[in-house]
């Protein structure tokens, strides 16, 4: 392992980040709400640490594959303790280890909360919260098509040939190319989003911080009622269509900004991805409509429309205390929590190309007692799936459930409810935010002991970083064995 | 399809089953209790169809894969439909929806009842529904050892090269050296245990009752208190003894039997089996104690041990209302639900020979993170593991989800509670018996609505004939296309 490489790239990101930790101290001086010291400080030690790591280390030429992974995970775990000081130091979340589960929630993308009440929060920091959820999508986006693919990771090689840009295997032009073209998207859809939510009557700053955890899938609302506080159909439906496009793959985006619209358009897991989520609206509408919880069909279509695809894309906005309908529409949500959104999106959760290749797989098997000896390949888009992605895929889904039980047997072994463990493991390792029971979305995880608190940082963490990524960590063989793999990466500028 | 041949050996089953329920009827008229007259009606009946069919068709001298399937699945769903007549015309289960409820949880050595008062059927009734359970487990001994493995469904091929007796693939004289050499073992555990229930103060009757639910792990008890009504610390600690046994590989009986103790105490899914029981015994120990729940160290060691042994086992029998028990124990058992006994043995779940060979898959898809050339091969007991058996295994988990979250939202768009619901899906199809919530141990199936119910007996018989088998039936293919297959069975004689 090389450890200069990887303090001098952790170092670079925690100077950057501290940087950036001067545009909400600068808005705190704006809006004058006194959080401007604490973001001073953030920013100072973020700088100097930073700054002080990427100066004390070169990296080398080469980045292998196992520092790779160290680079990664480290850095959502570093992010998110350097984010979470402005709420320490402010003294509104006067607990560190809440601070920092706010933080990595920012930074995952995955919008749990331990704020009783979100509106304790200065302007400033409640711009942070959403500014945390905006950087971790752009790092996600990058992550799941330009680095997991080429660290072969849960099947993520899928997406190695479907990248724009020229280099396929070049980690670092291979980053800056997918940055700039996918960052623009991200950017583009924000921008549009921020003025089409002024337009339906939010302030700048409101629509700004709703259009960060929107295209993040994140979830931080600026109000405690969530986007229910607004209640406005023109804001719910806005969001619901930026909530479909953020969990979409980007590359589809850029695809159909290039004129490909009808190609982009019959990609398989889009379809999935389309069918579900508006299938399961339609589960959700006549399931409310059954056991009357909407007298006026247009309201519940509107509030079963959005949760479903509030949860389906990992986003977690409320505008209906869903814990509160009917069971079967609870167990929809709560599949829909598990398969998440597309791969290549800013979703958390197994995302629809695994479970479509799942689906497929088995159909094979349940072929192959019919023809024992029939040899089928499994084709996605027509393309058939090498052997070892469809392994890594399948791989993925033994390593989640593991993950899963053992989370929440450690969750309620803290004493919480099963439902409340089960439901706030699910949520923060598929990066939904709100679950059922006692973390229900007119709910919160400020309850919950500090055991559970730091098991649920953890999945948020490890589901966010496709489990593996996590997983390798806790390898023996990952710190022992110095063999170079054979893959390369090219030098970071 | 040659229907002739099914159609036959179905006919033969009935029959059979038409002659063994002259048994409960001797009983009946033995005992005075009035229902001889049901059991003669249903016995003449299942002759009659039976016999019919039987003598109408002739079999074919070869039996195909195709239509070993459709009998396997079909011997279940039509045993259940003959067995669910005597609960039906004594009048004592009105319902007949409810009768096929409880003789299907009966073959399938399920023991989830409909009954609120198991007391209100009479001996001979009672008898009959133990009966069910050690019939059953017959069945899924001869299933699991002899006839899927031949099939190839999911990953039982592993047991193929495994089975006593000289011939692995011709199924006729396989399932003859079979029955022989595993029915000796389990007739053999049978009178044992019912000769040490009776030493511990049971009367012969409850006795056989009990020792047929045990070895079946069925969990149907003689009483609505389950074991726990006799409030004797040695049954319990016979019981948990021959649950232990009911749940293990019955090669692995017989191969002791031969003296061959020390191999077989080598097997790597046999020490899983026992490190989660106990494994699991001791959480549930620790968490017992914690939560205070019971003040006697003792008394708490043996509750705890009788019910992780029940569960995994996939009995259900139940010495305490553990749902009221802490939210960590009930995780713990609803893990144990799902992972369920070895393979071969008469217990449900997924087994912890798959579970195993998830475990070493995900540790090798981890590892090609690190060496992304290196091709490692998954071991069991120092054999490599064959692709197909692997991928088989893996496709089983898949189906598992799919057919798991969807019989939950079913059941649940019926309007059950989330946790009743899953778990109820859990308990049937992982043939367990309780679950949580309003399926309870202290509770029972009774109040569930119809549609429920039927759902849950089909996830009785799915779960119990390893999913594929019934999955298989629902694929066009299966129905359309008649080449043959290249794998052959030997004709029954």
């Amino acid at each position: 392992m090389r450890s200069g490489t990887i303090l001098s790239i952790l170092g670079w990101l925690l100077f950057f980040l501290g940087l950036i930790l001067l545009i909400p101290m600068g808005l705190s001086l704006f809006y004058q709400d006194g959080s401007w010291v604490a973001f001073l400080a953030s920013s100072g030690i973020g700088i100097l640490v930073g700054g002080g790591l990427a100066f004390s280390f070169r990296p080398d030429q080469e980045i292998g594959h196992r520092e790779g992974f160290c680079i990664v995970a480290l850095s959502w775990i570093l992010a998110a303790a350097l984010g979470a000081l402005p709420y320490f130091f402010s003294g509104k979340i006067p607990n560190y280890i809440d601070a920092y589960f706010e933080a990595m929630s920012g930074f995952t993308t995955t919008g749990s909360t331990i704020l009783e009440e979100v509106e304790i929060l200065t302007k400033s920091l409640l711009f942070w919260r959403a500014l945390t959820h905006w950087l971790g999508g752009m790092g996600i986006i990058i992550l799941s098509l330009a680095i997991l693919p080429v660290l072969g990771v849960g099947g993520m090689q899928l997406f190695k040939a479907e990248m724009p840009g020229p280099t396929k295997d070049r980690l670092a032009p291979r980053i800056q190319d997918t940055a700039r073209i996918l960052w623009g998207v991200y950017v583009l859809l924000t921008l549009i989003e921020v003025l089409l939510l002024m337009l339906a009557g939010m302030d700048l700053f409101d629509a700004t911080c709703h259009a960060f955890a929107t295209m993040a899938t994140g979830g931080f609302s600026t109000k405690t009622a969530s986007v229910g506080g607004y209640n406005s159909a023109a804001i719910d439906y806005i969001i619901i269509v930026f909530m479909i496009l953020a969990g979409m793959n980007f590359t589809i985006h850029f695809r159909i900004l290039q004129g490909k619209v009808v190609r982009s358009l019959k990609n398989e897991e889009l379809r999935l991805y389309m069918l579900v989520g508006f299938g399961a609206t339609a589960l959700i509408f006549i399931t409310n409509w059954w056991y009357g919880q909407y007298d006026d069909p247009l309201q519940n279509i509107r509030y079963s429309m959005f949760q479903a695809w509030s949860i389906l894309t990992t986003t977690g906005f409320g505008t209906a205390d869903f814990d509160t309908w009917a069971p079967c529409a609870k167990t929809v949500l709560v599949t829909l929590m598990l398969l998440g959104g597309m791969a290549g999106s800013t979703g958390g959760g197994i995302k629809h190309v695994r479970a479509l290749i799942f689906m497929k797989f088995t159909r094979v098997q349940i072929k192959k007692l019919i023809h024992p000896m029939a040899v089928e390949a499994i084709k996605l888009d027509g393309k058939k799936i090498p052997q070892d992605v469809v392994q890594s895929i399948l791989g993925f889904l033994s390593l989640y459930m593991a993950v899963g039980i053992t989370a929440t047997i450690v969750v309620t072994l803290t004493g919480v409810d099963i439902v409340t463990g089960s439901t706030s493991v699910i949520a923060t390792l598929n990066n939904i935010g709100p679950g059922l029971g006692g973390v229900g979305p007119a709910k919160n995880f400020a309850d919950l002991p500090y055991v559970a608190k730091v098991v649920l940082t953890l999945c948020m963490v490890a589901g966010r970083l496709e489990l593996y990524t996590i997983a390798l960590l806790f390898v023996p063989e990952y710190w022992k064995d110095m063999r170079r793999p054979k893959t390369r990466w090219s030098s970071l500028p």
